[in-house]
């Protein structure tokens, strides 16, 4: 199959619930997919199990905050400097593109290079969702080495990092990161297909673009949230979701700080009921809490849709007085296991609860 | 000539006095470099003028702040890592090690190296003293790009720099630095033979041999002070010298701070007068006022030496009542072009005086 440009509205609008706060608004990275598909013609999308074992899989994606990411332009080069430095390193040439993560821009940036380049794109990703930092994925949990991986940026300066330990790749490439100009591109963790079988979570832009098709139609059909939740629910992994708050925003404390946008987003219940819920935020939604306690914890999905057209809304959108449902998502089951959880579960975040499955809170 | 382990007193402390405060007490230095020739023999020491024009000739430096450097034991290991990952970029192997700076831990480091590698090492550097950021080189400044830089630790982990601007490669190189330890190895700016003759500072590892020895000498005839200046005025660069100040410390502002050593030092007059001077420093002395005015600045060399032996006092080794004369000494002239000001004059510190030359202000 194909990614056409009548796909990316739907896989954009996907990748933002998908992205649970963060991965950036892929508003620009939308434009820019389309624009590359426009000039070089549409990617072939092939399924993980289609990928020769020995082929050459790379990443493409945006390291930064949102809030920067969301004010950038695209324009190729940089993210074009990136692969041809990770393949110059490990002298082979990308066979397929695959994304690092599904969640926001870092959606549809691998379909815009894929075009750009006349390579297939894997339909698989290292999250089902969006995380903060780059050792935060399935490759790094189920055995690729992160190392090397290439920073670069649009005044064609690059940084090839490496080290045994994938997170001082992290805080080292934070560090570069913010000084490049926090919206910077990244490559690393070099796969051959073999990895991605192991490593991946697949089939991910598929419901992407599920996801956004659902809530599009959804609005025809008169409750776009609905819809949602019905088409999540049909769903191998995120079949246990459901409403976790109905409300506005009342409080919102946000900062650009550690390379990150950190913050908390305190709703009030619109049923004229004093209950309260706050959300706790590193770039992505990390719990979600109320009166009783924990809602939903990572790496469970917490997404903020706008409650009448079920628009998913970023922390970098999120306004005073805006009205909102939060909805709560089970994880793919390769994100729960034990030593996923040691890479990406709450106390990853520095969060004291423990992970408890959205599906025994709801 | 080779450089001998008698030789390496001399040059550890000629080179603290060239450190202008700054460049790290080379004392463990020294005892790394006596280690390795002791292991591995004396490294051959050539003039500039002995260096074929097609040689390669790579620099290895530390890279921090001198308050970090100063606790960290060397073993070679990352400097090799350094050296072997910029080799493999440029796909030439050293045919010699250059200093890039002769003041503090940096002129022992690649004698180290040198004998480690069973190189020869060049009788030159990129300052005749020591600078706090890796632009500020004679190579910059006469052509030599900075990138690609290489920086490793003992970790094994490296990170590989390549920007056309060689102030964004000390940006971030220090932000790398600092995540990476803050006493990281450094090479970068390879160099030819032809490259070496254009743009160093030659005779640079002699002088501050001689620097030592005077020193030295001066103990045993009675006036090491006066020995001191005796020799500087008898060099090319150094030969407009004096002491700007003779007092005590009563002031010392001290801080590790965006990956360097910054402060001030304040003195008091021991003649009983109440004249005061006072000593800024970001790593080097950077300028010294008196109630006068600017009694020096750089890229002249502001030295303070202890006044009875006249031993060179590291800033992180200044104390509250310490006994101290200041030194003014002329800089090479190749580092007072204009070109050469623009790079490490002071308004490339933030001062707002501008350079005068020591010897007007003598």
């Amino acid at each position: 199959m194909k990614i056409a440009i009548a796909d990316m509205m739907d896989l954009a609008r996907g990748a933002t619930f998908l992205g649970t706060g963060g991965g950036g608004d892929p508003y620009s990275g939308r434009l820019f997919a389309e624009q590359m598909i426009h000039r070089h013609g549409a990617p072939e999308m092939v399924s993980v199990a289609d990928v020769p074992d020995d082929a050459a899989c790379y990443i493409i994606a945006m390291m930064g905050a949102p809030t920067v990411i969301v004010e950038k332009l695209m324009n190729g080069k940089d993210a074009e400097l990136a692969i041809s430095k990770l393949e110059s390193i490990t002298g082979r040439n990308a066979d397929y593109i695959i994304p690092a993560e599904i969640g926001g821009v870092n959606s549809t940036l691998p379909i815009a290079f894929a075009a750009q380049r006349g390579l297939p794109v894997i339909d698989a990703d290292g999250m089902g969702r969006a995380f903060p930092e780059v050792q935060m994925t399935t490759f790094n949990v189920y055995g690729v080495p992160i190392c090397p991986i290439v920073i670069a940026n649009d005044h064609m300066e690059s940084t090839v990092i490496e080290t045994p330990v994938a997170k001082s790749a992290e805080d080292i490439g934070r560090a570069v990161a913010m000084r490049m100009g926090l919206a910077v591109m990244f490559t690393g963790y070099p796969m051959t297909g073999a990895d991605v079988k192991r490593a991946s979570v697949p089939g991910t832009i598929s419901l992407a673009i599920g996801i956004g098709r659902a809530i599009a139609m959804g609005r025809h059909e008169g409750d776009p949230v609905e819809a949602l939740l019905s088409y999540l629910k049909s769903t191998d992994y995120f079949k246990h979701c459901g409403v976790l708050f109905d409300g506005k925003v009342v409080d919102l404390l946000r900062e650009t700080t550690r390379g990150f946008s950190i913050g908390r987003c305190i709703m009030e219940a619109l049923d004229g009921s004093s209950r309260r819920m706050e959300v706790i935020f590193q770039n992505e939604h990390l719990v979600a809490r109320d009166d009783k306690g924990v809602r939903a914890i990572v790496p469970d999905l917490i997404a903020m849709v706008d409650r009448e057209t079920a628009e998913p809304i970023t922390t970098e959108a999120l306004r005073y007085g805006q009205r909102l449902k939060v909805v709560g998502v089970s994880a793919a089951p390769q994100m729960r296991t034990p030593q996923a959880l040691a890479c990406f579960g709450p106390q990853a975040f520095g969060l004291k609860e423990k992970f408890t499955p959205i599906e025994k809170l709801l």
